[in-house]
């Protein structure tokens, strides 16, 4: 399925956790399933807190991750165009918090389901939950804003002479 | 320095963020200077989340294990006794709220710093700064509450037969 990440433009995709251009990172996919975003992924042996449960660092990355890119399908789908469309929305995280409801079991895959709970401006609030087997074991909030103009990497289409 | 996370028992020292015996992991070491938690972390240049900047998914991560092993700390202190005598003490995390003030530089040691702001009961509220190159960059709130017996994994020394 199609994932906002794959529409990020090449000098803004090399986040650790959802960057497809990240050789190292998690690469975690993030898309639309018509009323709220999705994504998958199953930790590895090593991503443990205490063992037999997944580490909260990593939940909180995957967290972080899909609030920003739901933030982006919610800025294109607010301005009625598609991802695919020009100019880009990329969104940065202002603020995280991820509650810990129970102790997330280590080996399934997880399901990330992030709803947009407010846009105003350049800001997008995005509620996303972690459930695995059927049972949700996090929840959290990211407040995401689009990236500001200081954080934009050089171009690479400046000429270089 | 001595680190609390030294004295985790085996057992529960497999945390990818801080547990000495994850061969994958980070390995966040937090120590004591009397009034303050202290632990240093220096990212690798695939840590990143916009070219230059530190992913914010680890900065949680590392937020969240240097507020747990305050916890602990805070915990032995409280009990007017050392992270090397018995019983051990090891938190998780109920809560984590991380507020990114400005984007964290990718390139130097960072620093994290953690303050105790309330005990009771089996709670520790800890509040932690990421510092980089004396501008702080990433405050955090971690709610740590004690291992639940249901997350402990058997022991090793109970007889197989």
């Amino acid at each position: 399925m199609d994932a906002i990440q794959d529409h990020y433009p090449d000098e803004l995709a090399h986040c650790f956790g959802c960057g497809r251009l990240n050789e190292h990172g998690h690469h975690l996919r993030s898309s639309w399933n018509g009323e709220a975003s999705e994504a998958r992924f199953t930790p590895r042996p090593y991503d443990t807190a205490l063992p037999g449960f997944v580490h909260g660092g990593l939940l909180a990355s995957l967290v972080d991750c899909h609030g920003t890119g739901t933030a982006a399908v919610a800025a294109y789908r607010a301005e009625g165009r598609g991802w695919e469309t020009a100019p880009a929305h990329r969104f940065v995280t202002a603020s995280l918090r991820v509650d810990f409801l129970k102790p997330t079991p280590l080996g399934p895959e997880l399901l990330l389901t992030g709803r947009v709970r407010s846009i105003s401006g350049r800001k997008v609030v995005v509620e996303v939950a972690v459930t695995v087997g059927g049972t949700t074991t996090v929840r959290g909030e990211v407040v995401a804003v689009e990236m500001p103009e200081s954080m934009r990497p050089p171009s690479r289409s400046t000429p270089a002479g």
